[in-house]
């Protein structure tokens, strides 16, 4: 009866069998001293980030004009601390992945002095990401009848929160910063169900709403006041491969969106050549492949419907 | 080599940058002595109100007809000051939005006395609640072949936990209280992926099944056992602006559903005058943007599809 | 002005209201002295069990050959504590919701020893999981041109979190452990936005891109090296009734997917006689609901579209 | 330079070397799957209990009238619980302590029963310990001229402290529950430097100034209105010892001190035949070995004290 | 066997009973909704406190002259909003305890603004503070030659501990904040077992060696350079009392000790009328009861030591 | 009213004023890049080594034979680390107390490679800190009629705990770890009111019993079998000075206690000459600073007491 405690002498040859596959598939899991970025810090990072882009909305109140530099000081200290730390490991590990652990080359590396240099690089865009977001902001208030005011945006707005994650994790992108970028998009990406890769380059005025499930992808241009419903995807429209059957990655695969381009709900637009002109209108379902100028409105013809009776028992 | 601590000595005008944009971009801030509502403080008050909602699944076991009283006596209790407080707090900062920030008319509201009588007046509606979502559950229970008992819809099923947000959301937005429901909804939206505005009215009986992408905008009007799936929109056909441009908002907008009736997978039903009647059937990918009769099922006439042989390299 | 206090003086008769209703609402409260599983505790065991299976990429680093035997060696040992409470746990209600509570037979099942045997069946699986997983990463890596390593994948690819949650949640589904798979699977949706059912039974080399909205049905059958986009749905094409009205559970209602089919965004295979052969590709917004042999490339006969100049004030 | 990995490769043998010792040494670790009481529960139900005693002063805020039932009653029914489960694994292991382990005799044993029963005897006793308590916190309020009011004393006199948990470990120790009434007293020593036995019989009105350093026995007799300041002994003379040279526990061994007695800093009592006669005072640093009568006063005849003028340098 | 579900039944009559002492031993819980100071709440600001008394040593790290500003501006800014809450609690409870509760009077009062110019003339003082106790520390470093360095003695010394919180404890005295002091005291007298009241006047160079039993009453006035061992009383010889018999609170009832005194382990000094003359000696275990010069080394007559065979079995 | 909002624009100033103080006074802030070893890190180390010391008493049970190699070695290797940071910390800082900051000397060390091997060193102490403190629970089992159980003394006597944490520090302390050994040494003063320097060499079977006051020197030297009560101060006669009056530190100071002493409360025993013989009892109080033979009792002529009647107001 209850548990039988001789049973659990098994569990020393069940570990066996585990730590063993840590020989033979040791691709999924990472053991030796060079310790990898954390998530958590970086989400850390990330929520340090939302402190200084948006002061006084979540985590600390009763600030005034008396008191936010130090607040701001602070944190701006010690993102530069865990920037550093995270992105040097970042780096080392990049390194690592296209040469010998521990070779001569890697001992020569400062990652630490990179690390710092791209975290101070990053720190100094910050106003500028704020003069983005501002205006992003005033594009969602303008865009949705439901909004009641700017503080309503920055405290729910899922498409709001996506944007800011995405322009930092932009800039630390163009800062050629690995895997951090990345796993900014994808702690994103699970919050809001909304899923911009790192490289896309996208203007100010940019606004989405409901968000669930729009897909924009690493290598598309959006140019400024471009608004978007959930759904769309701005995806490629097929991979190219190497002569030895490989990937080619690194290429443009993803559409150009033009300013003032409305995309409504489950939009689909594909390729790296695909153009969408100044002003268009994408209605909703409809898939592109190809471009098309300034100005133009596309609809779906829409399927046409069958109407019956309803059986009984629906 | 390694950290430069030299280099930090630009932190501080990197901080006098940023805060700089405190004052220029002064929409994205919220600097002052008057405290927002807590984004946390409101996600602890749906935590609470889950606990007494669905005591015994979550957060204290072993409860029983002895003891149950105390529990949720001292959980309603605490819901009444941390209610008390945060809507406060909202109308506070609502007032603000429209009138002079300190003007002699604020002084003179008891923004905690009415927040205090809107608390109550909300936690009477408790009972209310729970029938409803006791209906929701059966709903599930019987649209769903997978669910093996209610106990699993309660414990795992994101229509649930949807719906059980959004009648809470919903009560406080008809009590006139700013910001609180969107914030609620908003949470809701990112733990589920369902995207329902406060504003809209839902009748007993409504099953929501996976979710992911569903949208229920703020005009809504859903009557009893509507059965939804993945993916469906009941959204706007387009905004009415005023003679100056502005979005006009607080209008009809979104669809009226009547009772039975059944939306698939990616539906879309838009417009405020648009009325789905009772007991139809609107099929995946249907988009109306018009009435149908009671007992009318909508089928896509469906694309064309083209077969060919796949190319070998998939 | 301000709380007052004297109004509180109600707060007794609202909680005996809604005290009230847990005697007449009864199914959506759990009252009684035998404890549910616990979600929160079911979340610690997923957790412990992603660090045994990807060792070093988050919560312990400076894992090294010498000191992962004691590490995961501890973690294994308890698991095996917690997983035999929680199964025995979801046994005992399992139990209940078929026999009277309490009655002669529930006092005779020795739900902990058979907890107990259940927990070590599963830990005996972790090698083979890993083996799968193993091969799920790579797939993901040969999928995505934006991946840069396997590492990364692992880090932050919502695809290999959903389908690492489902290896777990379907060998424990496999076991008949009651409930637990279900808050697992459900757990991995509101994180992933991605919906497998515990009971859909996938190969391996399964990769899932961007995964927003994907649903996968208890009785799918998926083969390896199958490949899904976002929105892709494997759903049910409708549900057989009794007699008597009631559903029929139980039964294979999801396709079958063969290997190496690719299903593009917002496909759509539905029923349970439906098989997509292998090396098949089924386009975008297809929307399949009989079987296509191998080798077919099925893709939508697009809508037609309309271009139209844009109105002035998009 | 910095840490070398390849000395950790030493790590294992020491883990094995010290793991040896759990065999050989074994006295002085707890192997085996009877779990002990925890430390951290019987502090918890500690501080649960000071929250039910002195509700109002710390944990909770905004108790009234109308919500003290449901805090306290929700706090009982909790406490029920704990206690249960701490006293039973005190009970098998005091148990165990005489018999051997698993022996047939122990499968018989209702541990968990004992413990209910014993837990409820307990909570039996809160109202009479509060009355205790009352006193002591007027003895002391009556005692101090730097007392500025009863509330001062419940906030922050170490006396109350020592002597409220002493009453509650006192309860445990007459009910025969076995190293949890001396956890509880070692607890209060480190935070207050007073260290009673739970055995120590104590009236009402008893009142400790300062405290650190104050010693009770365990078998001390203690009527009401006593006044003791710190570093304070009343101790054993000197223990007996049986034939075979081992010690003699449970025997009257400390004195007895009647009622309205003062005993000033230092002063020591021994022996378990003493007796200090009601209303005596024991001057500061007197050591008594034997009994005085009533209503004596007991001071040290001052050692000469030798005044000469002090070296320079001190 | 094991738990009685029934038995708890008997809890909700516990439960009342125990309610039912709230109303008639009313003076030790603290009901109404007028919060107390929290015990928590002001241990917090004692630590916030330490961390700008002496940076760089507990809680934060890598300070530098650059982001010292920032990160000690923050702190004082909401040890200003901690302070002044807990202070107008404080002063809020003391009015209460000599007025009635919620009369006209305690609505005109303005706690919360005298609270304000309390917290902010007492964050006026810490620049002083911190020159005190740059003094103490230089105290300890020349009176111990254990200490390595002065780092060490921050770190560890219990002896500067209590003085630093006894030096923030007397700022507050002297600005007649009520019970918050006090609080401070018994938290550093748990800490250390050094029992110093705040309204002790101590000058610099303060040095107390080991400290446990120390005990310094409210009304001692102890000048510059004198140092303390373990077990030292400054002490009260008797409390006078009123005609009524009740105690005299408020009167010099502790010694006054001059500048350069050293007093040696539990030596003792009584009497408000005591001074201790500058540069004295005050040996081991002297009890002093009355004034001596300066320069007086003061030691005890040792009592006649008795020296014989022990016994055997010691 | 309330919190007037222009007074706190004087904080600016306020921090100048305090920041100010750490260039004036900066002997007690710790600026610059080099961390300190962290107390809470040491703290942290002390409960591992607890856990591996004695484990299955305090925080994690149902340790068996099959897991306990799991534990043990996971928390060995996180000891490892942990102190081979805080060692490097600790002796980075030590080297800086007596050389230029950042020289070029400092730069030439590897403080870290040295913490390593003093790491290693002390890990290979476990097994022999073992052995000595299972005869110091034995020591305390024969000593005290009081104690039930080893299981008891290894429970909740803070004796035990503070010759535990004793025989740690002491091993550092030979290792000549700087700081930490201290470190050690006062947070077991502060749990447990026994103050014993790291330097102290204590032989096996010691035991004090109650403890508050307990003071042992650096020097000191005690011999197997000692048995010590509370109050007893082993302390130094009086300081060398050398010739610029400067104290002179590491001189045996303390007195040496051979085996089977036994040292009654408040007992001093003074000055590193000083010799207690073998066998020796020293009574209560008893004070003394020359040597006495083995098998010497020594107890105090006792002062005359005086008995008089106690006046009648007590």
């Amino acid at each position: 009866m209850a548990t039988d405690f001789r049973r659990k002498e098994q569990l020393p040859d069940l570990t066996d069998a585990l730590v063993a596959t840590y020989t033979d598939l040791n691709r999924i899991n990472h053991l030796g001293h060079c310790p990898l970025p954390s998530t958590e810090a970086v989400i850390e990072i990330a929520q340090d980030l939302k402190e200084v882009i948006y002061p006084g909305y979540r985590r600390r109140q009763n600030l005034h004009i008396g008191n936010i530099t130090y607040h701001v000081g602070d944190l701006i200290d010690g993102l530069h601390d865990k920037l550093t730390l995270q992105i040097a490991r970042a780096l080392r590990h990049d390194f690592q992945l296209t040469h010998a652990v521990g070779c001569q080359e890697e001992l020569q590396q400062d990652f630490e002095g990179l690390g710092q240099k791209k975290a101070l690089a990053f720190l100094e865009c910050l106003p500028g990401i704020r003069r983005l977001l501002d205006c992003d902001a005033q594009a969602a208030y303008d865009g949705d009848p439901a909004a009641k005011s700017i503080d309503e945006i920055i405290f729910c707005y899922p498409g709001l929160e996506a944007i800011t994650i995405h322009r930092i994790a932009h800039e630390l992108y163009k800062l050629d910063v690995p895997l951090i970028p990345r796993v900014l998009a994808e702690w994103s990406h699970a919050n809001t169900g909304i899923d911009i890769h790192p490289g896309a380059d996208i203007g100010p005025y940019f606004f989405i709403d409901h968000g669930t499930g729009v897909v924009i992808g690493e290598t598309c241009e959006i140019a400024s006041y471009v608004k978007i419903y959930q759904g769309v995807t701005l995806g490629a429209l097929s991979f190219a491969h190497d002569d030895e059957g490989r990937l080619v990655r690194d290429q443009k695969r993803h559409p150009t969106i033009e300013e003032h381009v409305v995309l409504y709900a489950n939009a689909t637009v594909l390729g790296g050549d695909t153009v969408v002109g100044a002003h268009s209108v994408i209605g909703a379902s409809v898939s592109l492949t190809k471009s098309v100028p300034a100005h133009t409105q596309v609809t779906i013809e829409k399927p046409q419907l069958r109407f019956r009776e309803a059986p009984q028992s629906a």
